[in-house]
């Protein structure tokens, strides 16, 4: 049996590459996002009584990482990516149908033009299709005790973060920096590196696209460095 | 932008019709199904790590409820079927695209004939298309301080059920007489009838189609009477 889905939302969110965003949703609370519903979906009728929940469960498209191909296993990132697990038995964007699930805080749902949903924790590119929103319902979404397989645990490992004095200059030139400082603090303290590199620090520089900049930055001694916001790409 | 999804799986299931399904998964621990997976996606390592996990998102297509016009609101049966809330506050069927998630107890993974995994608390009609499984990841899934809309909690009115003779005879002539009379009880007490009709009781007699018989039960001061276990439908 087959079926279509069509595209009910696009998300707006400052991760324009893969690289960088957080590897589930609610890890980095400052990672703000819109959803934006698309006609004929842009109703808000359609959003009614969606403001008594704190979150809500978006489902979306893999867009980046279609393939042709599905692949039996997978190597997740948080084993290190040498261990292979069924794709059944990960959340990776490498599967049979390319659907995505992620739980977000509801931050407000505004519909002055058109129906936007703000959300907050998010692990999405820009530009993401969205094809249901449902809201989370605690009695029966929230398990505690449930158990969790290869990633029992969030990472917690955080590093200290520190800007130079030119990332410092650079985020004071933005109306919006102090709200970019926090979030590239958000997304460096819990070390997007891959897992397989944990330990291995020095020289290297970094980089992720982020709103409209090129974020760099290197870890030395256990601690980030935020090296510049570099423009244009 | 469309997508085309393909089915993976397909559920067994007692539940023979809409009617009588708990609304939600999780509230009738005692409701077991399988999921079998189809070919070409029937391989164990497809599964591989999945039994570390107690849990499973089930991601599925409500394909008897299928319709060409979506609706902007619902009305659903916890508020009594007489308010209407947005279609994306809700987790009705009736969607815009005819996606479902639910999660359930992983039972067992079983791998000897083709991939079935076992599961429970289950509140799928038999011959539901599935298109994804993923492991429920606790530290990203469980957020039990979310806020509930208007279904803060589960229904907490549980109902005596009591048998008849025979409903007592009938289920004694079933090798599975003891499973199907836990799960009849476990449905049952949770009142199945819409909320609008809560407080009225009386000579009415509800049926449901479970298993390979047609349930008959009434509910009379406050408690539920098994009547029968009728035969063929």
């Amino acid at each position: 049996m087959k079926t279509t889905l069509e595209t009910i939302g696009i998300i707006h969110s400052p991760f324009k590459e893969k690289f960088g965003i957080p590897r589930q949703p609610g890890l980095v609370p400052e990672a703000v996002a819109t959803l934006e519903l698309l006609p004929p979906y842009d109703r808000p009728e359609a959003v009614a009584g969606l403001d008594g929940y704190s979150h809500v469960w978006i489902q979306f498209l893999f867009h980046r990482t279609m393939r042709e191909q599905w692949q039996p296993t997978v190597r997740p990132p948080r084993l290190g990516g040498n261990r292979r697990v069924g794709v059944f038995a990960s959340r990776s964007p490498f599967r049979p149908n390319p659907l995505g699930l992620s739980v977000m805080e509801l931050r407000g749902v505004h519909c002055d033009r058109g129906v936007e949903l703000e959300l907050g924790g998010v692990d999405l590119l820009d530009g993401t299709p969205v094809v249901d929103i449902k809201p989370y319902v605690p009695y029966v979404d929230s398990i505690p005790d449930a158990r969790g397989g290869f990633a029992p645990a969030a990472p917690e490992r955080r590093l200290p973060v520190r800007f130079t004095p030119q990332a410092e200059r650079q985020l004071r030139q933005r109306a919006d920096g102090e709200r970019v400082r926090e979030l590239i603090r958000g997304l460096l303290e819990i070390d997007p590196r891959p897992a397989y590199r944990g330990e291995e620090e020095g020289e290297r520089v970094f980089g992720m696209r982020l709103h409209d900049f090129d974020l760099r930055w290197r870890v030395m001694q256990g601690r980030v460095e935020v090296l510049e916001l570099a423009a244009g790409y």
